[in-house]
């Protein structure tokens, strides 16, 4: 009886030590396991927080879409801006948010895909507490994005 | 001694199938982590082998954009085909093929994006033994893609 008890207690304890490595802690920062490069960090003075941008396509005089990676730490997020030639945005993952000028902030998800039409001023970003990635698909057809102020505090929590 | 062989054993019995259920085969079929849905089952007759579509983003009068998420079973590709406006292939997993006509055959992988020119006839599909996920970016801005004949088995393999 007492060899039996040693048995199961330490075959337990072998396979709670031997698995833990497969049980993992979803991270709240960037995953690696995205199919898009994070890219470099960015320095411009139109995003607040830490994002990161991977420059996956540039316009040309033939193909007026520029493709870009996007990841946002949590927190991070552009400042209020608009394309003159619109933006689809496609998220690769985490969480984030998405508002336009006047309108309900929307929650995005993997999988989540955004039209933001032509010269609507709106922002996108990552939630308070999980990193968000997204493929930022921009039409420059009609010019480069058009900067604004950064979203507040009040209005990024609302 | 006997208890100790028995003991060791047991454990590693114990390891081996309680920790099975880790240890995954990678599938040559579509696999169901990509960031976009598979949709369904192309049927029209501009594809040779098995893909699925999910239409992600419609073209519209505002933005001439639109994305679409194409997942090619091992075998399957496009015919030969152009677009007006251009077509920007960006790879979320898998092992494929893209050439344009008179080019040597590329080989792309999770992450790879590629850019075809407006007017350029090429093709793009998976590999032999690989299936294919790309997320396609087509411009109709000046019209919707025009399609030839399928790859033949010649040109796909060579």
């Amino acid at each position: 009886m007492k060899h039996n008890l040693i048995f199961i207690f330490t075959g337990a304890a072998i396979f709670l030590i031997s698995c833990n490595s497969s049980i993992k802690q979803e991270p709240a920062g960037v995953k690696d396991n995205v199919p898009f490069p994070k890219g470099e960090k960015i320095t411009n003075a139109n995003f607040t927080g830490t994002a990161y941008l991977h420059m996956m396509i540039a316009a040309d005089s033939l193909n007026a879409t520029a493709i870009g990676n996007v990841s946002f730490e949590p927190g991070a997020r552009t400042k209020w801006h608009l394309h003159p030639g619109g933006q689809i945005l496609l998220v690769t993952d985490g969480v984030g948010y998405y508002q336009e000028k006047g309108q309900a902030k929307k929650v995005l998800r993997k999988g989540d895909v955004i039209k933001c039409p032509p010269h609507v001023t709106h922002w996108h970003g990552a939630s308070a507490d999980t990193a968000f990635v997204q493929v930022a698909v921009t039409s420059n057809q009609n010019g480069g994005a058009v900067w604004f102020d950064a979203v507040s505090e009040e209005d990024y929590l609302k």
